[in-house]
């Protein structure tokens, strides 16, 4: 008989399943308040305007939009994207393009293309699961950057004692993944100058930064920021960055549609790379979401996102405040963007452990810290979402949690007291 | 500043554009005949059906079709495929099947999850290009195996010969490619016998066969023969035969679903790889499918693309018949399905060079054989497609072919009766 374990690659050995997927299908009870997931909410799916683009695409380009593609990506598409990509300031050309299928595969491309088995990809920690999976389902290894603690970004001092070292030990860095715009899983936003202090950093060592910005359009408060992508165009435009979108945050993840920016060189290889990965991304999304760009609703819907999540957040963050454990160390972060925040626990508290009593006990769920490490994870943290609930879905969730946490405090305390209980006591 | 090719991976190095599809950008003007795609006849698309169920997933399952969905596939879909499947005489469960981003994605996927860089495939000589591709971009080889002079699988002393001698030269051979239902690029097709012998091969040396059927439902005449999924699993059921099906050729390829059927152990291994590379394949469009799928036309649309096909075929045939030269050795494959039949002509005849004559002196466009070979290729052989252009297209465009390989005879005729002319004369 074939013994599988034995025939798979060694990349498939390295593969881990996600923390995050399987906890989600626990999490599908009705009863259960679900913080894990990522999803978007669903009342800001534009569903009428959607039927009626789809509804151009029957009518007009039928038999285009149910045949091959070509691998570079619809033009109809490609060509709104542009105007898109315009009005945030990007000046984008046909062959800097790539349609792609969503921004997981723009991960797994870009990861191919650049990672031998023992390569460096430099990356937050946490950074962001997925990306995390894509790396390691190619032998290689991140090397993780803890963020300062304004959360403005990288420790630039780490980053540079991390970078030497790793090439003093003969490791061969091949690219720093980053998502500057509201990170996942922290909500972490980059200011200005620290996306600039990156870039430099890249220029100076001749790195490759893999800019993730799947958020970057949701920003419900403060100030806009260019991107990495946009400073590198705007100023020495060396071509090194290499930008990945999708419309899983601003329209609708079901469709699976992304973009990659990038030099025509990049480009020019991971077409090469799709090609032999999936020939092309569906014709008939690609063509809808042409038609429904053309209509310029898209702005209006993420204007209305915006809208329903900085609702979210301000009441996540006001029941946090309010029912949250005033003792111990307790954080949360407070994103002006994105889906997420990230609680931070004591280090006695492991979430680890914590995730089973808060199913089982309170009926809530969160994605554990420890998830979003490629190697010696924190376990006293928690990313919760706050884009898919009610805002009274919300509050009750939150006050679970706090329960599930003031349980633990508790049962800490007296075992702590009991520890340090004077003998015979 | 960042030198792009010292970066890629060894992987990347070795990715190869595929011919095909850069040919395919030359053949769009619209004087050209093209023989060179493998597009499904445009015509066969049910495009009113499938408007009526896009109109129900908006109706009735919005909000989910537009949500991020579980990687293994949607409940609905995987529930009309294993009706699908049973009525062909598959017995299906859940765990055996997962949802792919068409079959593209299922031969990265295998790939990726067997090869280590060094290792071997066993295929055909001539197999699919798009395979070649995916089993290149994980640095892996392919272990040619020549057909049978009747074109009936491969030559299985051949096959047990070059096996040997790759284990002998330290060669790890990691599974068995074929396209046993209408082969992409001749429309071989193999007998009940071959398909057996193949099975026990693979059985005598643990080997996995992935069996990939695109065109498997495209059969216009002959008898129905079981797939080698089919008989291991009414044979000894090992388990040990991944199944690649489909939708682009029986209903649509912009469509980009397709299924992987597999023992458990794999599929599980599969949906892991899944999640690194694109987290789910289009929630909306499989549940388009889905319902599409329930109204039941998708037999009829089966029937009606055989019904096409048979008559393209049918006239392709004779119209080589009639137009072909009938000196020097010039062969077509007659095939009972699937979208293209080979033709061979005389060695002295490269059609790498003839191509370019085709297309500029006689607007007419075909794949040149050698695109099918992993190494050594044959140069005088082409693929030609029966599927796309209509009966009078295919009329012309082969009177065209003919007149372009008439040439080239002529021309060689005259070279050798000037080279073996008497001296003096």
């Amino acid at each position: 008989m074939v013994d599988f374990d034995s025939v798979f690659s060694a990349n498939a050995r390295n593969m881990k399943k996600s923390v995050i997927r399987e906890l989600l299908k626990l999490t599908v009870q009705p009863e259960i308040i679900s913080f894990a997931g990522g999803l978007p909410a669903p009342e800001t799916f534009p569903v009428a305007d959607l039927k009626v683009a789809a509804d151009v695409v029957f009518d007009k380009h039928a038999t285009k939009a149910l045949q091959y593609g070509t691998t570079e990506g619809d033009n109809d598409l490609k060509a709104e994207l542009i105007k898109f990509e315009e009005r945030q300031g990007v000046s984008l050309k046909s062959e800097n393009l790539l349609v792609v299928s969503a921004s997981q595969q723009a991960l797994d491309m870009v990861a191919k293309l650049f990672l031998d088995p023992g390569d460096y990809v430099i990356a937050g920690r946490p950074t962001y699961v997925g990306a995390i999976q894509a790396i390691q389902s190619y032998s290689a290894k991140i090397l993780g950057i803890p963020f300062t603690p304004e959360q403005d970004g990288f420790d630039m001092d780490a980053l540079e004692r991390s970078y030497a070292k790793t090439l003093h030990g003969g490791g061969k860095v091949k690219y720093i993944y980053v998502i500057p715009d509201f990170q996942n899983p922290a909500g972490f936003c980059w200011s200005l100058a620290k996306r600039k202090a990156l870039l430099d950093f890249s220029y100076k060592h001749d790195l490759i930064i893999v800019e993730d910005s799947p958020y970057r359009e949701i920003r419900f408060m403060g100030e806009h920021i260019p991107s990495i992508y946009q400073i590198d165009q705007h100023g020495e435009n060396r071509g090194t960055v290499i930008n990945l979108k999708t419309f899983s945050k601003i329209l609708s993840p079901g469709l699976r549609v992304g973009w990659i920016m990038a030099s025509d060189t990049i480009i020019s290889k991971l077409v090469i790379a799709k090609q032999a990965m999936d020939l092309c991304t569906s014709v008939f999304t690609q063509k809808w979401l042409a038609e429904y760009m053309k209509t310029g609703k898209l702005y209006d819907v993420i204007k209305n996102t915006c809208e329903n999540y900085r609702e979210k957040r301000n009441v996540m963050v006001a029941c946090l405040e309010e029912f949250m454990p005033k003792r111990w160390e307790i954080k949360w972060t407070k994103p002006e963007g994105g889906l997420f925040l990230w609680i931070s626990l004591p280090k006695f508290i492991n979430t680890d452990e914590l995730i089973l009593k808060a199913v089982q006990k309170e009926k809530v769920a969160f994605v554990v810290g420890s998830a979003f490490y490629f190697d010696q994870p924190e376990h006293n943290a928690m990313r919760i979402n706050f884009s898919y609930c009610s805002p009274d879905t919300i509050r009750e969730g939150v006050k679970r949690l706090a329960r599930v946490i003031e349980a633990e405090l508790v049962a800490y305390e007296a075992g702590h007291r009991a520890q340090t209980a004077p003998e015979g006591v």
